[in-house]
């Protein structure tokens, strides 16, 4: 694949509030964004960040699991203070993509579905992909 | 504070050559960088990541340690294939920002020294910041 533009980090985190308060009080982040399609068992905030032209940066993923039953659920009950979950790149055609990384004998997790940003995604292993939990994401419309 | 550019997204890699070999031909990079000023102990390569104008994305920041008494030693014995160490945020002002933080109460680790960009950098304890990690960074005067 050709590399894409770095969309969002997703953080996990045990408290939704306590999050977005530190985003806007400590951070000084102004600009938050709601998922445009929910994802089951998970409270998930954006947090935009400033490029050097606008406010299109590589968001950061905030990340609730609100049960213990969710693709999350474990990375908390190991972290409790939370942490750095994964990180998403863009593509411009998210089956060319999932062909390319079966391809390459990655190991994708799962059916292609529909993320927080309304666009399909898939996530690969962290083990085939440097230690890091790796989600690909067809490019939405707009600006995220 | 108010929130900066993401600048980078600090990785921690066991073989800088497999990393950059991933990032290659797994991922689709084709822009790399080394480090402005070298780090102690560490073996540093930036990958640049596109934008919707242009190469000027968040950054990976991949770091190898090149003995067991660095920085990121104890977080690659934790963590034998590497992954997300930390992020990193641009401020203009790298003495303002120490000061709010510390104003704050929230636990920055070391003096402020001179980052692989070349900038005036210190880190934040992770616990103060959501179980992760922060570097804050003073602005740089190019792209990056």
């Amino acid at each position: 694949m050709k590399l894409g533009r770095l969309n969002h980090i997703g953080v996990v985190v045990p408290d939704m509030a306590a999050a977005l308060a530190h985003w806007r009080d400590v951070m000084g982040a102004t600009s938050f964004e709601e998922p445009h399609v929910p994802q089951d068992g998970l409270k998930i905030m954006f947090v935009n960040t400033p490029t050097h032209s606008g406010n299109d940066g590589t968001q950061m993923e905030l990340i609730q699991p609100l049960n213990d039953k969710t693709a999350v659920s474990g990375f908390l009950a190991k972290n409790a203070a939370g942490g750095q979950h994964h990180v998403c790149f863009e593509v411009p055609d998210i089956d060319a993509a999932r062909e390319e990384f079966e391809a390459m004998g990655k190991r994708v997790l799962g059916p292609t579905r529909i993320g927080a940003h309304g666009t399909p995604i898939f996530f690969v292993h962290p083990k085939d992909m440097q230690g890091m939990l790796t989600e690909i994401m067809e490019t939405p419309k707009g600006d995220h």
